[in-house]
C-alpha cells in the first residue's frame, strides 16, 4: 500500500507492518515525511522517526517542529540524538536548540562530537535574525593555486555533508576570502586552469552581525544562490544559502503584515499558537491605540454645543474617520513596504510628500464632490451644510495622506521599524485632527 | 579612477574618457551597472550600454526597468537589438517584451534568430502570474542510458547558455520527464555509473498555467533550487529556477500588502508612479468604503435622541469604531497571512472561530475593565454610564474578532481574493454593528 496521509501511516504503526513502512517511506519527499509526522498522535511519532532511512532521518528532523523535535529526543538514546546531531547541519541544529528547554540542549550537546559541540556552541552565540544565526559552516574552500582538476577531486571528495557545492570558496592560509569560483565556471574552464586565473574576486559578502533582511536583500539584487559570511577580522565563517533566504524572506513579510496590524510579531502558525499567546500578543497595542482614542473621544466634548444645536453632525463622523484612516493607510503601506524593499529611503523625505500631495488632491477633491452631490440631494436647500462636510473631508485626505507618507519614513529617521506607523496609529492620529478641522470648518461656516 | 555612482559614470561620459569607461564597468556586479544606468541622464544611458562588456550587455539589460530597456532598444542598430535578443534567457525576454508597444515587439522580434523568435512567441502565450511565464526554457537535459562521465562532458559542452546546470533533467525521445539528477549526486556518483541508476524519479514538478504563488510555495516546502514545468501532455518544457522565485516571493506579499489596504496591486516601484497612477489604484476602494461609511452615518440618525438627551455619548465613537477595527484587522491579518503561507484553508472555520472567541474574551475583558475603570474615574458617581459603554466596548471586540478571523475564510470558499477582507472592509462592516450595539445597549440601560 501506498502512505497517502497520516492515517496511513498510523495504521501501518499499529498494525505494526514495519516492512510496508520501510519500504514506503523512501518514496516520500523529506519536507512530506515531516507534514505527516506532525499530524500523527505522540506515542507513535517515535516509532515513526526510528523507521526512517537512516541517510535522512536528520534531514526530516531538520523539517519537524520544534514541538515535536523536542518529543522525539525525549523518546530516543543518547547515541540516537549524537547520530542525528551529528548528522544535522549546523544551521539546522541550532535553530532546533534555541527552541528547547535547557536540559535538552545540555543532553544534545553531551551526545554530540567534540567538534560539532564547539561549532554549535558558536553558532548559538550570533544574535537572533543574524547572518550568523542562518548560516552554515558546511562549504568547499579551494586554494588559488589549485587547477581545475584538483578542484573538481577535491569538491567530489568532500561534497557528501555539504549543504551546496556549487559555489566554491577560495581562501588563504588564514581563512581570508580572496574568491569564489561557481561549478559552472569550473565546468567551462580546461582540466589545467588555476583557480587563480577564473575566480570572481569582486566577491559580495555579508557580516555574521548584518541583519538577516538586509542578507535577503542582497540575494535579491544579486540573484545569488550562496553567500559567504566572514567575521570581524574578514575571515570567511560560514555561507548563506538560498533554500535559508526564501524561508528569511516568508518570515520577514509575515513580521511587517503582524507588526502593521498592531501586533507584537511570532513566527509561529497561528493555529499552533494557543490563544492565551495570541492575546498577549494582541492587547498591549490595542490598549495603547484605545487610550488614544479616548483621547480623540475628549476633543467631541469641546464641540458638544455644535451637534446639540445639529445632530445631524455627528452622522458624518463614521464615514470622516474612515476615509481618512483608510486614505492615510493606502499611503503607509506603499512607503513602509517600499523601505523594506529598499526601493524608498529617508532622503526621499521630499519626494514623498510632493507625490502624496497631488495624489491626494486628485482622491480628495473626488471623494469630496460625489460627497457633496449625495448630501444636496438628501438634504435639498442646504448647501453649506454639505459644503462644510465636503470641505472637512478634502482636508481629512490630504492630511491622512501626507501624514500616512511621511511617518514612515520619520519612524525610520529616528530608528523605530517604520512597520509601527502603519493604518492603526495613522488612524488615531488622523481621527483627532480630521475631527477638529471638521468642527472648526462646521463653527465657522454654520454657526 | 573607481566609479562609485551615477555621477562618476555620467562624468567620465561627458569627459569622452572611454578607456576609463571599458576598464573600469567590468569590476561592478550586473545589479550594479544597471542601477547606475538607471540614474544617467537618457542621452548617456546609449552610450554606456554600448560599453558594456560584450558578454554582460544581456545580462546587464535584464536588470533594467522597462522604461530603460524601450530606451535603449530606441537608440540601438537593429542588429544590436538582434544580438540582445538572442543573448537574453527566453523568460527575460518575454518579460521585457510584455511591456513594450506593439510596434518595438514587432522590431525586436524581427531582429531575433528565428529559434529565439519561435520560443520567446511561445512564452508570451503563457497567462500571465503563470508558470509559464516565470520558467526558463535553458536547462541541462540528460537521457537514462549515459554514464556519468558521458554527462559530465555534456554539461561542460552546453552549461555555457544555461541558466542553472546544478539540476539535470532526464527525458525520454519523446521529452517526457523520467526523472532529475543534482549535479552534486553526479559528483558522489563514480564515473561509470548510468544516471538510470542514480536519478530521482519522484519528481516535483509544475504546470505550465498553474499560479506563480503555488510555485513559490512548492520552493519554499522543498527547499528546492529548481522545478521542472510540464504542459498538457506531461512534457518538460522548462524549468523555474530559485532566483526567480525570490522576486515572485516578493511581488506576492508586495500585492496582498496593497490589496489589504484597499488598493489596486501594482509592481512598479512607488516612488516611479505617476500621481495620476497612484490616484487610480486608490481611489475605486476609497470609494466603496466612503459610501459604506455614509450608511453607517445613517444608522446614528436613528438614535438622535439620545445623544441629544447625553451628548458625552458621543465622545465614545471614535474609542469605540478604532478599537472594533483594530481588533477586527489584527485577527483578519492572521488569517489572510496564514492562508497565503499555506497554513490556514477553509476547512480550518471551527477552529479559527474557536481561537477568536477564546482570544476576544480575554482581550475584550482586558479593554472594558480599564475603559470601566477610567470612566468611573472621570465621572463619578454615575455607574450605569461606564458600564453600558464597556459592555458595547466587549461586544464590539469579540463580533470584530470573530467577523475578522471568518470573512477572508468565506471570501476563498467562494473564490475571492481574501487580501481583500483586510482592515478596510472590516472596520468598516464593524463599525455599523459596533454603533447599533452601542446605542442599543445604552438606550436599554440608561434611558
Amino acid at each position: 500500500m501506498e502512505i497517502k496521509d497520516h492515517r496511513d501511516l498510523e495504521r501501518l504503526v499499529v498494525e505494526k507492518d514495519f516492512k510496508t513502512l520501510r519500504s514506503e517511506l523512501p518514496n516520500l519527499q523529506n519536507a512530506d515525511v515531516a507534514h505527516l509526522m506532525e499530524d500523527l498522535s505522540l506515542e507513535h511519532v517515535v516509532i515513526v522517526f526510528r523507521s526512517l532511512p537512516k541517510n535522512r532521518a536528520a534531514e526530516i528532523f531538520s523539517y519537524l517542529s520544534s514541538d515535536m523535535q523536542g518529543h522525539i529526543v525525549d523518546g530516543i538514546t543518547d547515541q540516537e540524538v549524537g547520530t542525528i546531531i551529528n548528522q544535522l547541519f549546523v544551521d539546522d541544529a541550532a535553530d532546533f536548540l534555541e527552541e528547547m528547554p535547557a536540559n535538552v540542549v545540555k543532553r544534545v550537546l553531551k551526545s554530540a562530537a567534540p567538534d560539532t559541540r564547539a561549532l554549535i556552541n558558536q553558532f548559538l552565540q550570533y544574535p537572533p535574525e543574524s547572518a550568523g544565526s542562518i548560516m552554515t559552516a558546511e562549504f568547499v574552500d579551494l586554494k588559488k593555486k589549485m587547477t581545475v582538476h584538483q578542484s573538481f577531486s577535491r569538491i567530489r571528495r568532500t561534497a557528501f555533508d555539504k549543504e551546496t557545492v556549487y559555489t566554491c570558496y577560495v581562501t588563504d592560509a588564514n581563512r581570508y576570502l580572496e574568491g569564489i569560483v561557481t561549478v559552472k565556471r569550473l565546468f567551462l574552464a580546461d582540466d589545467d586552469a588555476i583557480i587563480e586565473d577564473i575566480m570572481e574576486t569582486n566577491v559580495i559578502s555579508a557580516h555574521t552581525t548584518d541583519d538577516q533582511e538586509q542578507v535577503a536583500q542582497l540575494f535579491a539584487k544579486y540573484d545569488l544562490l550562496s553567500l559567504p559570511i566572514v567575521d570581524h577580522e574578514n575571515r570567511l565563517v560560514g555561507i548563506v544559502t538560498v533554500d535559508d533566504i526564501v524561508g528569511v524572506i516568508h518570515q520577514e513579510a509575515t513580521e511587517d503584515f503582524q507588526k502593521m496590524a498592531a501586533m507584537a510579531p511570532s513566527e509561529k502558525p497561528y493555529l499552533k499558537t494557543s490563544v492565551f499567546t495570541l492575546a498577549r500578543h494582541r492587547i498591549t497595542w490595542l490598549m495603547i491605540l484605545m487610550v488614544s482614542a479616548m483621547i480623540t473621544g475628549g476633543v467631541l466634548k469641546k464641540y458638544e454645543m455644535a451637534f446639540i444645536a445639529i445632530p445631524v453632525l455627528v452622522t458624518f463622523i463614521p464615514m470622516l474617520t474612515d476615509t481618512g484612516g483608510n486614505a492615510g493607510s493606502q499611503s503607509s503601506t506603499l512607503v513602509i513596504r517600499g523601505m523594506a524593499l529598499n526601493e524608498i529611503d529617508t532622503k526621499d523625505f521630499g519626494k514623498v510628500i510632493l507625490k502624496e500631495l497631488g495624489v491626494s488632491a486628485i482622491v480628495g477633491i473626488s471623494l469630496s464632490f460625489v460627497n457633496f452631490l449625495r448630501l444636496i440631494w438628501m438634504y435639498p436647500g442646504n448647501i453649506l451644510m454639505p459644503l462644510s462636510v465636503s470641505m472637512a473631508l478634502f482636508a481629512t485626505v490630504v492630511l491622512a495622506k501626507t501624514v500616512g507618507g511621511v511617518l514612515p519614513l520619520f519612524a525610520k529617521a529616528i530608528n523605530t521599524d517604520p512597520a509601527t506607523m502603519a493604518a492603526p496609529v495613522i488612524t488615531t492620529i488622523v481621527d483627532a485632527f480630521s475631527l477638529i478641522i471638521y468642527f472648526k470648518i462646521v463653527t465657522l461656516l454654520l454657526f
